[in-house]
C-alpha cells in the first residue's frame, strides 16, 4: 500500500446497479488490503441536482448531469457504465475511445450489432472491458467450479438452470415499459443471461438451443404485452451434455432464485441463489447407509470469503458478490488474470439469447455460430 | 359390512409392485372399512415353488406357476398385474375377455399397438381396467388439484417437472436389459409418464412437445448403450400454458424426486415425492411482509389422510398410496366415480412420451394427436 | 410358511392406536413373511354394535363390550391394549394372568404404583410385554443408533430432544379432559415419553434431571387448567453427557415435530419425525472445503426398509412402524431377540419423567433412582 | 449532506471485529446516504508497523501502536473498541473520559466489577456507550419483533434459543486460551449473550435462570480444560414465559447457527442464523387445508434492507448487519433514537450470563437481581 496506485472512478448512473457499483468501489480497498485505490472522482445522473445529492452520499468528488463529463474526465481511469441498456452502447464506445477502462452492467445492448461494435472497441483497445455478472462471483459458485473441475462430480453430463422472481406476476400491474417490445425479450434478456453466466463457468459454452416462450397475461391495462414474461428452453453442450434453461419473472414467491443443477457421472451439484450462502453436493460413496446430498455453507475455506469474514458460516450478501467484481476488475487493470466476464464471453452469452429467441420464432433448433 | 361383498382378488407378479398390490389388498379393507371385501383367491409367479412361497406370505389361498389359471379363476373377480411390461398386454386382454376387472401396472404395453388394443379391448368390455398411477392419490397432490381447482393460485400458466433417480448413475455398472433397445426408450418410458400423471391432474392434458435425449455413458461393459437415461422436453397445454419435462434415471443422490412447479397467475405451487408429504404453496397476500412460500404438512383435512392417522404431520408412506388406488378400485368396481388413470387416459398419457421420442429423433415439436 | 404358526390376537380398543394396531396385525406377515401369523380373533369396544363394526372392518372374528372376554379367550394368545390410559393396568394385569403376551400402549398407567405392579407381574410371567414406542422402529432411528454404536460421530457428549404440537394451542377451545390434573402431568406425559424412548436408544439412560412446566393459557372456559402444556428440562446422563428436553403441546404448527440434536466428539446427528424418511449427518471431514450436513434419505440399506419397498428414497409413513413394531413382537414371542420397549425400559422412561414433574414441584436437581 | 456534519472515528484492534467495524465506517454513509459522515481519523493496533498497514487498507489517515493516542486524538469523536475482551473496560473509560463516544463489542468486560465501572461511567457521560450486537440489526430479526409487537403470534408463552459452533470441537486440538479459567465460563460467554439480545428484543428480559455446564473434553494437550463448550439453561422471563437456552462451541457441523424459537398464543417464529435472510411463521389460520410456516425471505418490506438492495431475496451478509448498527450509532449521536445495546442492556444481558454460571455453580434456579 505504501506504493499504492491510485484509481480514478467514474460512474454513470445512480440507480440499483449504480448505488451497487458505488458501494463496491468504496469497499473493495478495505476488504481486499489491494494494491492499487479506487478514488471516486466522477458521478453523473440525468438529473445534476441529483446527480450531486449521490455523489454526496457515495463519496463521488465531482457530479455532472452530462455523462460525456465522466468520459472525458482526465482524473477518471475506469468507467462504470450502469445507465439503462439502451444507452449501454454509447457510452461503452466513448469510454473506450476515451482510453478508460470499462466496466458495464448487462446485458450489452440492446441489438446484437451496438454488442458487436462494443466487442470490436474493446479489442483493439488494450483496455480492460468486463460485464457485471456478479453471480459468478460467489464463493459458492466459485467452490462449485473448482469441485467439477477437480472432477468431484466426474463429467459432466446434464444441466439445469431456473432463474425466477415475482415483479411482473401481478395481473392487475398497468401496462410497463417493460411489457413492450423496445424492452427486448422479455425474461430472456432479463435473467437468462445470469444462469448462462453460471453455466459458462461450469460446464462451457452452448452449441445448440430451442427455446419456447410465451405469456402469463395477455394483455396489461387494455394494451397488448408484446414481451414474455416466461420462457424455456433445451440446451446441447459440447461431448453430448445435454440441458435445460427456464426463466419466468411473473413467477409468484420467488424473489431472487437461480437454481442450478450439474449432473455428472460421479456426482451432483446443486444451487439456489435465494440461499447463496450453500451448495449441495452428493457423490458416490460407500455403502448407501449414511450418503445423501451435503449442504455445504460457504467459509474461509472457499475464497475469497474470507476476506469479508474468518468465521464460517456467517454469510455474504449480494452486494458483496459486486465487491468481488471490483477486486478482479482492479486485477485485470493491474494487468493480472482476473475472472471476468469480458466482452467476449458477455457477446457469447447474449449470443445464446438472441438464438433462443430465434428458435422460438421459427420453432426449431438453433446452432450457436450459425448466422443470424 | 354385514352385507358386505366379497371381491376374489387374482395377483399375477410378484417383484416390487406385486407386493405393493398385496398388501394395499390386504390393507384396503381395514383401513377404509370399505362395504366390499377383497378375498386373496389366486396368485402366479413364474416359479410354481416361489409362487407358493408368496402366497403363504402375501395371504392368497392357491398359487400358479401359469398366469393363466389367475385369469381363469372363476372365484376371481380382480386381476392384477404386476408382471414385467411386454406381458402386460396378454394378459390384460386375456383378463378382459375373461370377464375380469384389470388394475395392470403402467406402462400399458412395449408398443403402441398393443396399448390401443388394451385401450379397445377395456372400451366394451363393462369392467374396470385401470392403471397403477399411485402418485395421483397422494393427499398432497389431492390438494393441490383442489386448490388448483379452487382458484387458489389463479390460472396456471407454467409448469415444470423433473424426476430424477440414481439407479442408472453407476458408469461402471455392466450393461443391463434395460440398457438396451428392446426396454424402450430410457428414462421416458421409466419415468416421464409418472409427472405426467401428476400434470393431467393439475393441469390438463399436453398438446405438443419437443424432446432431447441423452445418455451419460455411450456403452457399458464395452456394448453400446441403447436406451437414453436422460431426457428433457418443452410442453404446451393448452390456453397457452408451457411448460418443461426432464427426467435422469443416473442422477447421483436423487432416490424418488418428483418435483413439480405449477405457476399462477395468483400463486405458486411446489412438490417433491421425495417428501411426499407436505407440499409448498405461496399466493400473492397483503404488503408483503409476512408473505412466502408455506409448508404444508399432511393431515386429516386433507382427504383420505385420515383414514390411516387421525393426527396431521405424522406422515403416510408410498406403499399408503397404494391402499388408496386399491380403494379407487373398489369404488369403480361398486360403480361409483374414481380418481382413476384408466385405459384411456393411461394411453393418452403414453401418447404424450411416444411424441417427445418422436420429436427426438425428428428434431421438431410434435403435436398430440398428429398421426404418429 | 409350510410349517407357519398361527398367534391368535385379541385388540381392546379402536380409537387412533386401537387402528394402527389392527392396520399392524394385518400387514406384518405379508410385509415381512413372518413364519408366525397372526389371526385376529377378538375385538373388544366399549360399545358392543361399534364392536361389531370394527371387528368386520378391521377384520376380526368376534367382538365384544366387555375387554374380559378377550382376555378369557382361549385362541387369544396376544393382547393388543389401546383403550384410555387409567384402563392399561387393570387389563394388563389380566391378560399376563391369563397368560397372554401384551402389546400396550404407553404410558403404561396413571400411577406409578400400577406401573410398578404391571412391571412385577411381566417379570414372572415368562410373557412378552412390551410397550407401543413405535418412534424407534424407525429406519432412520435404527441407522442412527447403529451409526453411532460405530463411533460415527465419536463418543456422544450432548443430545437436546423437543416434542411439539399445536393440538392444544388454541386459546379459545373449551375446558377439556386432558386439562384436568386427572389426566396426569400435562406435555410431560403426552409427548416427553416419546423423544426419552429415542434417547434411551441413542445415547442410555438419565441419571439426573430438573424440570420446569408452564401454561400457556391459564384458564379455559372459565375453568381453571390443571394441566401444564409446556415443559422443559435440563437432563444428565452417565459420562458426563448433558442435555435439554422441550415438549410443547401447544406450539401452533407444529404437528408432529420429535426433534433430535446428538453431539459427538466427532460428529452431529439430527432428525425430525415431521420428515420422518430422512436424518441429516456432519462428521469431521478433509478440509472443510465440501464439508456440512449430510441429509440422508432412508432406503433398503436400513433395515428393514427393504421389505416395505425395494427402492430408495420411496418413503415409509407412520404406520409402517407399528408393522415393524409388531414385527418385533412376533420375535420376541418365538423366543428371539427384539427391539423392543419392555416394561422395564418403559418402567425406566416413565420414572424420568416422575422425577421432572417432581423436580419442577421441589425446583431442584431430581437424582432418578432415589426414593420418590 | 450539503450540511453534513463530520463525524471523526478511531478503532483500536483490527482482528475479525476490528475489520468489520472498518468496512462498517465505510460503507455506512453511502448505503444509508447519512447526513453525518464517518472520517476514518486513527487506527490503533498493538504492533505499529501492521497498524500502518491495516490503516492503508481500511483508509483511516493515521495509525499507532499504542490506543491512547486514538483516545487522545482531538480528531476522534468516536472509538471503535475491538480488544481483546480484558481490555475492553480500560479503553471504554479512557474514551468516556475523553469525552468521545464508545462503540465497544461484547462482552463488557471479564469482570462484572469492570462492566459495572463501564455502566457507571457511560451514565454520566452525555455521549452515547454502545455495544456491538450485530445479530439484532438483521432485518428478519427487526421483523420479527414488529410482528410479535403487533400481536401477530399473539401472546408469547414459550422460547428457546440455541447458539452452535465447531471451532472447539475438535478433540485433538491443542489446549489454548479459550480452555483456560482466565478466558472466562466458555461457551456461556462466547455464545449465550447473541441469543440472550435476540431474546430481549423480541421477548423482554429474563428473570429466573438454571444453567447446567459441560465439557465435550475434559483434558486436552495433557492440560485440563478449566472452561465449558457446552451450556444450558430453563429461563424464566415475566408473565410466566418460560424457555431455554443452549450453546455449544464444539458442536460438529453448526457454523453460525443461531436459532430462535418464539411460541405464542396466535402462532409460532423460527429463524435461524445461518440461514440469515429468511424466517419462518406459522399462525392459527382457517380450515388447516393450506395452513404451514412460511418462510418469509427478507427484502425491501423489511426496513433497512432496501438501503443495500432494492430487490428483494437478494440477501444481506453479515458484514451488512454491522453497517446498520454504525448507521443506528450515528442516529444516537446526533440525538435520535436508536435501536442499539446500550451499556445499561448489555450489563443487564451479561448479568443473565452470571447467573447462570452461579446456578450451574450452586445447582440452583437463581433469581436476576439478587445480589450475586
Amino acid at each position: 500500500m505504501a506504493d499504492g496506485r491510485v484509481l480514478g472512478v467514474g460512474l454513470i448512473g445512480t440507480g440499483f446497479m449504480g448505488k451497487c457499483h458505488a458501494l463496491a468501489w468504496n469497499a473493495v480497498g478495505p476488504t481486499f488490503g489491494t494494491m492499487m485505490r479506487p478514488r471516486l472522482v466522477h458521478l453523473a445522473e440525468v438529473d445534476a441536482t441529483l446527480a450531486r445529492q449521490r455523489a454526496d452520499e457515495f463519496g463521488f468528488l465531482r457530479s455532472t448531469g452530462d455523462w460525456r463529463d465522466v468520459v472525458g474526465d482526465p482524473e477518471v481511469d475506469v468507467v462504470s457504465i450502469t445507465a439503462p441498456n439502451p444507452f449501454h452502447a454509447e457510452m461503452a464506445l466513448a469510454a473506450l475511445a476515451a482510453g478508460k477502462h470499462v466496466w458495464c452492467e448487462k446485458p450489452m445492448a440492446t441489438s446484437r450489432e451496438d454488442a458487436r461494435a462494443m466487442l470490436e472497441a474493446a479489442k483493439g483497445s488494450g483496455r480492460v472491458a468486463a460485464l457485471g455478472y456478479n453471480y459468478i462471483q460467489n464463493p459458492a459458485i466459485r467452490e462449485m467450479e473448482r469441485a467439477i473441475g477437480e472432477g468431484t462430480i466426474g463429467r459432466v453430463n446434464h444441466v439445469r438452470l431456473e432463474m425466477d422472481e415475482d415483479f411482473m406476476a401481478d395481473e392487475d400491474a398497468p401496462f410497463a415499459f417493460k411489457n413492450g417490445a423496445a424492452s427486448g425479450y422479455g425474461a430472456l434478456d432479463d435473467f437468462a443471461v445470469h444462469p448462462l453466466s453460471l453455466l459458462w463457468r461450469l460446464a462451457g459454452p452452448v452449441e445448440e438451443v430451442i427455446a419456447d416462450q410465451s405469456r402469463p397475461y395477455e394483455s396489461r391495462g387494455g394494451r397488448a404485452v408484446e414481451t414474455h414474461e416466461i420462457a424455456s428452453a433445451l440446451l446441447r453442450l459440447s461431448g453430448g451434455v445435454s440441458g435445460t434453461l427456464s426463466v419466468n419473472r411473473a413467477a409468484w414467491g420467488r424473489k431472487g432464485r437461480i437454481a442450478v443443477q450439474v449432473f455428472g457421472s460421479r456426482g451432483t451439484i446443486v444451487f439456489d441463489q435465494e440461499r447463496m450462502n450453500e451448495f449441495q453436493i452428493a457423490t458416490r460413496e460407500g455403502d448407501g447407509r449414511l450418503a445423501g446430498f451435503r449442504t455445504v455453507l460457504v467459509g474461509p475455506a472457499h475464497e475469497p470469503y474470507g476476506r469479508f469474514v474468518p468465521a464460517p458460516g456467517h454469510s455474504l450478501g449480494f452486494n458483496d458478490l459486486k465487491v468481488i467484481e471490483a477486486n478482479e476488475i482492479l486485477a485485470a487493470i493491474d494487468g493480472g488474470t482476473a475472472r471476468l466476464v469480458d466482452f467476449e464471453t458477455g457477446f457469447a452469452i447474449e449470443e445464446v439469447v438472441h438464438a433462443m429467441a430465434r428458435s422460438h420464432r421459427e420453432r426449431r433448433w438453433v446452432t450457436l455460430g450459425d448466422a443470424g
